[in-house]
């Protein structure tokens, strides 16, 4: 199915290409940002009526931008020139209303980007549009958007439009954030790479707060190379610059973390999860076991703060017009209200006195391998429910980065998402090793 | 100078009147909130001309607001009723321009309220104008503000025009936020009360971040009734109630504590800090002199917290549109990239150890009693530099609630202020403690 541009011609459809793919022939004018745009806007408008990934998607100001992009000389083009980008919905765009999927917000437009977009356009990128999301990327209620993979199953949530488009794709960048497991979980369901990066590494200006001190800024994308490509134009760089290239497998080590959640795991996450170790092994790697009792607490503690918090966010609306919060939202806002101001600095306190022993125990592996999702995306019940995030609250409260990889399916031939997990501000080392993993989970790539 | 009104006479002017004082007369109708309103404005436009606290006042649409809320039926008037507060001018308000005094954010009105202003309006409140504030709430670079008590003298900063306008009676309350000092230093160079409460007990949405784990949102008053009714209205409610009425000084015991800044501690303020333990004395307090050893690390890890989390909230305008910051915001983004990760997060887990700690030691007192500022409030220079913050850093990184009290002034005739210190979400014994010491502090009030 190839494509015709003006120089430029594919063997692939261009809205298959990754980030790393494309970019160069946008930056070198090989193809137009224009052009890449229509065709990525035919694939969205071909798909969307069954995915609904979309809160805010408007053609012509993407073209718009698109063909201001084209018109900056080549010496002025930035590391995203053209690149489209998704962002969930509950970041603000000066240029698109940002609605968090809540009535209170209905075609409010904000005054300013936040800071995060403002470098993803300095960077060049073109902001497609914004991704839908459970209201106020809190409440467990999904939107209507369904996995790419299977239109009965949810595609996770908060971030769900950010995985689904990616997965889907409509673009090959978008951008989420992460409170319990708002990335990690999307991304396993809808078989994309997630990031969720150390908490505070990316500003988190101009997204909605849901609990000030788990709520994290995260990424999809197609490919860990993509990934980084984002993570470069934050400025997200390791104390220690990590070695080009390759992992060397032989001299590597991982510890497989069921993790305190594993009760929950069903059957696909316990095969992914032997799967992942066995091909690690298979690679020349050492693959320990690592029981973490220290780890026992935390899921309550996380539970704990993120109530206690939500309560404080949603506050406000929940007094003047509760009627216009969803039914999951004001739950929250009710539970935190029984959370005592000692039982909440217990458990903040608790979880900040395991994070330096925690970054010390993982820092002796080249990575933590644990899973993403307790099983394959569930089937869509009368709510949309996204599922469960059990296996990626302990890392949100640690703060760690976590990426999951796809590469691996379950009985039912969804998508079921391994994460490996570093120290804190370990990104670069974690998405080095993340890249040669991805090559071992999914080989026939 | 007596005012007359619809039913009401005062034998003082209205704009001298607290909030607690004025209150039941706008709720009970016996004065109504335009009256309220135009006693305040003329204040405000005979006073501006030396003062400059306010970026944003429109006489016009404050007006318009006021007459709203009279024509609400008394069983409709909030707490707050017909209540004038000023808000720093980096907390957003859909009606009125945020600019953080910076020329991005230049005539930008955001779409929608800060929750923090939501809850205000839903209380009654009559949003005032936005006050004056330092770049960003970030730059150590004073806005055009003159301190009420001595115009060659500095109000103070970040929150300068909260604190002056408060002092110069233009509103009886005002909303700041506080990083390192910018509502305890502003208070006590202005003699007014200030409260900096536990990190996040209000919702800092829709507040510009400088440093996300330190920023807190604060409040300004001329009397600590008045405080209370703010913390009442934003629900920051202690685990334990305080028992109603006068502290029993015969059963209190204070520790005052010189703290790791005290080496810049100038005369006014050693002279301020003897005054206060003996009027405690005098009172029948038991007053210990508390030497905190563990402190001495705080004041290098807040300052490292605080120079690498700006980073990440001015990155994104560093990059794109430098010019547009003032040299003290560039040169704080600047001084966070060379804070490795790991030096952040070594201060940034040893202030969370020492929370607890901290919390346990503080419980065993009624209130610590510490300096609120090195000095009285500086000579104005010729950058207008807000003086420094150094005995407000600590307890900001301990995320404890802070009241100052004025009631104390130094060889120039400038006010000088006590602070008092509780655990975290200690509010409300706090602040009756801190009721009762301000007659001790103050007797001729």
């Amino acid at each position: 199915m190839a494509q015709m541009t003006g120089t430029f011609t594919s063997s692939r459809p261009l809205h298959e290409l990754t980030a790393c793919e494309v970019g160069p022939l946008l930056r070198e004018g090989r193809l137009s940002v224009e052009e890449y745009a229509r065709a990525l806007i035919s694939r969205v408008q071909s798909r969307e009526p069954d995915i609904h990934a979309w809160a805010f998607f408007d053609p012509e100001s993407i073209l718009a931008s698109a063909r201001k992009l084209d018109s900056l000389p080549p010496d002025q083009r930035g590391p995203l020139h053209g690149l489209a980008v998704g962002l969930k919905d509950i970041i603000d765009t000066d240029d698109m209303p940002t609605e968090h999927n809540c009535p209170i917000f209905k075609g409010k437009v904000p005054a300013s980007d936040a800071p995060l977009v403002t470098m993803l356009r300095s960077a060049g990128a073109l902001i497609f549009g914004k991704t839908s999301t459970t209201q106020l990327g809190c409440s467990s209620l999904g939107p209507p958007t369904n996995n790419p993979h299977n239109a009965d199953r949810s595609p996770g949530g908060s971030s769900t439009g950010s995985a689904a488009a990616v997965a889907d794709m409509h673009v090959p960048l978008a951008i989420g954030a992460q409170t319990a497991g708002s990335v990690i979980r999307p991304a396993s369901y809808c078989g994309v790479v997630g990031l969720k990066p150390t908490w505070n590494a990316v500003s988190r200006e101009g997204v909605r707060i849901y609990s000030i001190s788990l709520d994290t800024v995260g990424f999809f994308a197609r490919s860990v190379d993509d990934i980084t490509l984002l993570t470069n134009i934050y400025g997200l760089h390791d104390d220690t610059q990590p070695p080009p290239g390759e992992l060397d497998f032989s001299a590597a080590r991982f510890a497989v973390v069921q993790s305190p959640a594993w009760h929950l795991a069903e059957p696909a996450t316990d095969a992914a999860l032997e799967a992942a170790a066995a091909a690690l092994e298979a690679a020349g790697a050492e693959v320990e076991r690592l029981d973490l009792p220290e780890l026992n607490p935390v899921p309550q503690w996380h539970a704990t703060v993120m109530a206690a918090e939500a309560r404080i966010s949603l506050l406000a609306d929940y007094g003047a017009r509760p009627h216009l919060l969803d039914a999951s939202a004001r739950a929250q806002c009710e539970a935190g209200q029984h959370i005592s101001r000692s039982t909440y600095t217990t458990a903040y306190d608790g979880i900040a006195a395991l994070r330096p022993t925690f970054d010390a125990l993982a820092g002796r592996y080249t990575a933590i391998v644990t899973p993403s999702a307790t099983g394959e995306a569930p089937l869509l019940d009368e709510v949309r429910s996204t599922g469960s995030p059990a296996f990626n609250a302990i890392w949100t409260a640690l703060r760690v980065p976590v990426v999951s990889l796809p590469g691996l399916t379950g009985p039912n031939g969804m998508p079921v998402g391994i994460s490996l997990v570093t120290p804190r501000y370990h990104e670069q080392h974690l998405l080095r090793v993340a890249q040669s993993v991805a090559r071992v989970l999914a080989p026939r790539r």
